[in-house]
């Protein structure tokens, strides 16, 4: 009997690198291709993708890979993915028209110009091979976000992505209700919920109360306003604008991605300026304090970003003062709490008065609480349940959640990334375990966690490195000139003793060696680089990289 | 005109390594000696100082130093200013009973033992050359707290370490607000205030409010519990062993922290422990899971603390499973939220219930909030303020609440490290600035931040190192045998044909420095960085440490 598969290859005991693939007489959908930000012991490391090793075995049985919404950790894989599996190799990437609009251009920087992207509209069927594609329209803190509905001859799979039942969205459109409560009459096979907010209780705020708090605030406010925000949330910038239009305050877009987001916005509809109303950065000095809202980059207080470049009084174009008011519209994003503070510290130091979503409700999450998913499970009436993006703590909660609206413990399956869930007529059950995990984007290549390269790093980060070149001669290998001591990052930098010690150490090895007839330079090099080591060990009570070089001349 | 001088060398714009010098008539008095903990980009750091080069040079003069409360953050620094200003050149560390038994059993792990430490009860005037000094009892999250006054010819000045207001503190003995008012009475001359909760409104919780919520937790768990919390917080410790007690549940200590202070706690009477409760870790398994809470270090997640080892499932005395709960009484300090997170969710991956302070009000600040901040203030009446321990929001923040009780703002001083507030009969104002900041304990050894080591850590965790040994003939300097390429930590592997065009790039560049005739070592190896560092990143698009190292032979 055929089976209906679900394999997370990512998103599952973490937040972020959403993916996964859904699979079916042999034919594979997969649902959004997310990357993660590395955190800070992956030294040197650029992004984090989910290990597709199980895509590049199957390549060639992909019918189209969809993607619910425009965000990073939904999308940001999708150019790694495409090169990897073959450009035009993947049909089709479908997606809502901003969605399609912010992949091109992110696939445009790769120089990726073959693949075949498509904007499908929602409530719009597809067929792709034994399934059927449609997207849900969903609210969310970027516009043109979907819920992934997948039909097969055993039902339907819903796919949420990230979701909130803003019941008064900017745009004036909420979520698709009314379809979700027709999958759920019709019987839904599985839920894939999302469980990023599973940890809060009630009903998440809607977006529209951003607006009026943020016209409040400005007018408080007597110099100048920066905010900060999500640059891919495009209605929380229009709100920021539309309160700015308000107080007779121009504004000033700062931030390559914040220009980016948008224009693309604006030219999909999705945001209104007035006319005159921008302000281009190398004119901001024009404008008396009181005239001006700066919309910028940098609420995660990221290291190269307009914000924290301001807080360091290093931004070519806004040079921050006593009496500036700074606004962060968004919470920190777990791990970027330092980050943050410490931007937020230095605003405080120039003088700036500072407001966060903890002293007004300048922010609302894009992700629904506990009573929405559980809306959601009342709507859908799934059969089976598996909670998705979320550490393995909130798809806990998830599942606490789901028995809470009263489904069996048992058909509620809390997940991991590898493992697939298989459904058929007789049930559910977990699959045997695929390859999954992380793949580190380091400079253009990638490759794998457990690289040399890395774990070399760490241990260089750590205490240096002691570099000991030996030269010896071809005959009778003992030295020819004395021994080369180099160190880079050791602490306690070694003094003129410890280094004639070491000499000495040497000369001790290779007059050892030379005895045991040890001539091969692997071998000399290994008996050299644990006598170092202990030696420097017992010198310095830390484990540098010890690396003896043993030339023959 | 002699003036009083308050030099703060740590614990402004920063949260932690607090250390103040107070000064009269040339003779000092040492308020504090405390440390930091490095942040992740202080690669291979085990500890951050303050930086004491002006003890150093004044070390003569110094008449004490008076530790607050035994705090890493007030008395961790004390082996390392002890160990470089000489013992017994300091003529005696004060403290109460408790904080002085735990300077010395930190002085001791040095192996200090000539030092002077003295108990002082509080409310018992000590003559320290031009001063008077007092400890007044203050209720923090460890017993034998205080505040201390020093009072010379102008005045006195109060630093109150860290404090709060708990009108129902476990041991019953709660703030002397009396002798406060009196110091007020008489007219304060400096204030120097905890800031680290001035962003909190209203009253701390009292820290009696935690047992009977351990309580009710504890009733409401039919497994095994396990409490973290810090080792010093003997009180919170108590209350967890009455909780235990009431619902016949015997304790086990985990982490040699909390056994070692629990150990000193008992020794002078400030935990009571019922004969046969304790048992030790070898034998957790001859008791059911529901007669058993361990207590155990690690509620910040800190990489080899207990909790953390059961987390990862590598402790070799408990190991958690299904129907455990883990009970954090403790919330994270600002930077070790990615740890603590980490851990919760390894104990949810396990199938522990975890409990944190979010849940249940199973832990309390030591810190007043804004309310005691004010009632400080309002007892005490100081003519001057300067906002001590925290970051430069909080300091913001404490000088608001100043205001708001009457305090003119220019009579507000919004210090820094390094800067010295100077108090006569005229007035206060900033002297010229000292030197302050921060040293490092890397290793045994201290050093300065801004140390080649650091810098060579951070480049080589970037981008690894490249190493060339080019061995050239002492008559002409060209190549003898062909260089040895070496890498390490370098992104995307270097292939064969790399290591081949690097080979190529060497001996163009020592035939080149032959031709110019560069003979020195020095110049040719700096000849050959040039032109691999360039060769390298053109490459790779990276910038690894370059290391040419040339061999004459």
């Amino acid at each position: 009997m055929t089976s209906l598969r679900v394999l997370p290859l990512g998103g599952l005991g973490e937040i972020g690198k959403n993916m996964t693939v859904v699979e079916y007489e042999d034919r594979i959908v997969v649902v959004d291709v997310g990357l993660r930000f590395p955190t800070a012991d992956m030294m040197g490391i650029d992004l984090v993708l989910p290990d597709f090793t199980y895509l590049r075995e199957r390549a060639q049985d992909i019918e189209a890979i969809v993607i619910t919404h425009g965000h990073e950790d939904h999308v940001g894989a999708l150019p790694w993915v495409l090169r990897e599996l073959g450009e035009t190799t993947v049909p089709v990437v479908y997606g809502g028209p901003l969605t399609v609009a912010m992949a091109r251009s992110k696939l445009d920087e790769h120089k990726l110009r073959e693949a075949n992207l498509e904007a499908l509209p929602d409530g719009e069927m597809v067929r792709l091979g034994p399934f059927e594609l449609e997207l849900v329209h969903m609210t969310h803190s970027i516009p043109d976000s979907a819920a992934v509905a997948l039909t097969c001859e055993l039902g339907t799979v819903l796919v949420t992505g990230d979701y909130k039942f803003d019941q008064t969205p900017v745009d004036g459109i909420p979520a698709d209700v009314s379809r979700l409560a027709e999958l759920g009459r019709e019987g839904l096979l599985l839920l894939c919920g999302d469980s990023t907010n599973a940890d809060r209780p009630g009903f998440s705020p809607s977006e529209s109360v951003v607006g009026p708090a943020l016209e409040d605030l400005f007018a408080r406010c007597e110099g100048r306003i920066v905010v900060t925000s999500f640059a891919s949330n495009i209605h929380r910038v229009q709100q920021v604008i539309d309160a700015a239009a308000v107080l007779d305050r121009k504004v000033s877009l700062i931030g390559r991605s914040m220009r980016k987001n948008v224009n693309i916005g604006r030219s999909l509809g999705h945001i209104e300026i007035p006319e005159g109303m921008l302000v281009p950065a190398r004119e901001i000095d024009d404008f008396p304090d009181h005239k001006l809202v700066i919309v910028s980059t940098g609420s995660q207080g990221e290291p190269l970003s307009a914000l924290r470049r301001m807080a360091h009084r290093d931004h070519p174009a806004v040079e921050l003062h006593d009496g500036d008011t700074v606004v962060f519209s968004a919470t920190p994003i777990p791990g970027n709490e330092r980050a943050v503070n410490d931007t937020v510290d230095r605003l405080y130091h120039i003088g700036c008065d500072v407001v966060t979503a903890a002293d007004a409700p300048i922010h609302a999450s894009g992700h629904g609480y506990a009573e929405e998913l559980k809306l959601m499970l009342n709507l859908v009436r799934p059969r089976y349940v598996m909670p998705f993006h979320g550490d393995f703590k909130r798809i806990h909660l998830h599942t606490r959640l789901a028995e809470a609206v009263g489904l069996d413990p048992k058909d509620v399956f809390q997940g991991e990334n590898g493992r697939p869930l298989q459904v058929d007529e007789r049930g559910a059950r977990w699959g045997s375990r695929e390859q999954a995990g992380m793949i580190f984007v380091d400079g253009v290549d990638i490759g794998d966690p457990a690289d040399v390269a890395l774990r070399d790093r760490r241990m260089l980060s750590a205490d240096g490195i002691f570099i000991v070149v030996a030269t010896v001669s071809e005959q009778d290998g003992r030295s020819v000139v004395p021994p080369e001591v180099i160190f880079r990052g050791v602490p306690s930098e070694p003094d003129g003793q410890l280094v004639e010690e070491i000499c000495a150490v040497v000369d001790a090895s290779l007059a050892r060696a030379a005895q045991e007839e040890i001539r091969e330079i692997d071998l000399l090099q290994e008996v050299l680089h644990d006598d170092l080591a202990e030696f420097v060990y017992e010198r310095l009570r830390r484990r540098p990289m010890v690396l003896p070089v043993v030339v023959e001349v």
